[in-house]
């Protein structure tokens, strides 16, 4: 195996850490994945004395490092005060080839900002993007930007577009249908005619028409619910406050219905409802990418579990072996 | 009265018109609207022969317009080439002083292009805003622009923010508590501090700061459902995406939920969920308010119901009686 192949785990990210991040490594190995793929990246005490009280590390390597990023810090602050952080040794160790997919459920932020500064963006690509997977009708739908460009230009959407189809068809949909060659591409709207939106959406809609792209033009915020679309592209900000109300909706709706199953009488309501739990939890998905710099980065869910950690490096690892990247570049190249 | 105290109803707009509005009206009247308060608009044989089969007309005065605009035809074209619509000659009866409010349940475009062209905009207002009220924790949340305004200013946002808190407290939390006096104004970003979001939001920040408002900074999607704030300014666009996505996420989460609650043998479920309903539609508060233009409009939703027309009529004659608009200009003065 070669050394870019492994994936390097932020061990002191996320709101449990480390013990999410420690059951997520022993999980994921459990499932399949080779020990020595992970390079597990935190203090390297804690990370010892955490697997020896799980019972031994089974293969995984260690890269010590002595600073920590909180979950609140203030992404650039923090990153210049803690220059040995997990974040920003784990993105060196991809920069430098010794991993080639970062995974951390720590401070968004920081983990952008580190990727964007340290990995720079891949040949051709202007602006990442963070994609996020959800599998609300049972197929997944990716939506990009989630945040990492607030105010874009028409020729970011278009390559959001084009990195999200290669995600979904190289990953997300590998070989399950002959229509998964070809990702619907839809642009978030308020109208489906060209003319709607902001003059952003009217020059992507137009780039996106002439790429080769399986461009379906606009959609609305409900089509996401409805099928028949796979990459959903959005401005950074747009995007960023539909995954955050999603995100809240979903709790409150079905604290909503638990209530007034229990004011029913219903015992089992919860068991019922889990099953509705999974299908709107982001991180079932393994959490986002942020794709377009020269690494895989996977940035999962602060309030990750181990099930969440071991689908996160789950994610990287389908990303690497499909080699997304070198598919991202060809496809801008063409 | 004053003639300016009436409410023109388009009896014509509407997925289910005339049925619908001819039923709301009788509603509207038998919960204690004054039935010489209400102005039928649209075909006259359709009004009476309608309000013949349903008992009788109470003392509704109608005003016959012989065309009627369809829900998908474009508001432009439509407006132009049909003069004579109800949604033209009820915005007309406002204009004129023959009514003081228009409530349509017809093409939302329509009855926006209608009043911003023929009502004008109020003497200080400079862009009307969609303002729609949801009651998602039990207490009123107005969102708006939504969708009237997709690329505003940093002062258009100022004065949503000022229309709605007017409304907040002359309407929907009148009396209601001393802290009704000041309703808790927020501004929908993707992050707490100043600096967060576009410049847009980073200009209206600071209006918003310096201006008398009761301005609690910068809220998230979330915060939607979390209480805590009266009024949400946002653009048009976001506003816009938001509502639709709301809208059709709960229905798409209940049909989820049903479907595991059917899969667990529940037959009350359909009885149970009836609530959660209710709280996620936002026509049980009688459907949007297009503020900042000279008369009151009320603009339902297209698949409105009588009991949804009825709370429209309601929402209209509490704006109308309340002076909304003659507060919003003082307010604008100060």
């Amino acid at each position: 195996m070669n050394a870019n192949q492994r994936i390097a785990l932020d061990v002191m990210g996320g709101d449990s850490a480390p013990a999410c991040n420690l059951d997520g490594a022993l999980l994921a190995a459990q499932h399949g994945l080779a020990p020595e793929r992970l390079l597990l990246v935190g203090n390297e005490d804690v990370i010892r004395s955490g697997l020896e009280e799980r019972g031994g590390n089974p293969g995984f390597d260690v890269l010590h490092a002595p600073e920590a990023i909180g979950m609140d810090e203030k992404p650039g602050v923090a990153l210049r005060a803690k220059p040995q952080s997990s974040i920003a040794i784990a993105t060196g160790a991809v920069k430098m080839g010794a991993a080639g997919a970062h995974v951390s459920m720590g401070n968004t932020g920081a983990v952008v900002g580190a990727a964007t500064v340290g990995l720079k963006t891949l040949p051709g690509v202007r602006r990442p993007g963070i994609a996020v997977t959800l599998e609300l009708t049972g197929e997944p739908v990716t939506i990009l930007d989630m945040g990492a460009n607030v105010v874009p230009k028409p020729e970011h959407l278009l390559q959001y577009g084009l990195m999200g189809a290669v995600l979904t068809r190289d990953v997300l949909r590998r070989g399950s249908d002959k229509a998964a060659e070809k990702p619907r591409v839809g642009l978030l709207n308020i109208g489906e005619e060209p003319s709607k939106g902001t003059d952003l959406l009217r020059e992507a809609h137009g780039l996106l028409t002439e790429s080769p792209l399986n461009f379906i033009g606009n959609i609305e915020g409900g089509d996401l619910f409805k099928g028949g679309v796979d990459v959903v592209v959005t401005d950074g900000f747009t995007g960023n406050v539909v995954l955050k109300l999603l995100e809240d909706y979903s709790g409150f709706m079905l604290n909503l219905v638990m209530r007034e199953l229990k004011a029913h009488g219903a015992q089992w309501g919860p068991e019922a409802l889990s099953n509705v739990r999974k299908r709107i939890d982001y991180s079932e998905y393994g959490g986002a990418l942020l794709l377009g710099v020269n690494g895989i980065v996977v940035i999962g869910h602060g309030r990750s579990d181990a099930t969440a950690v071991s689908n996160a490096i789950n994610l990287a690892q389908r990303t690497l072996d499909a080699d997304v990247n070198g598919h991202i570049v060809r496809g801008l190249e063409g």
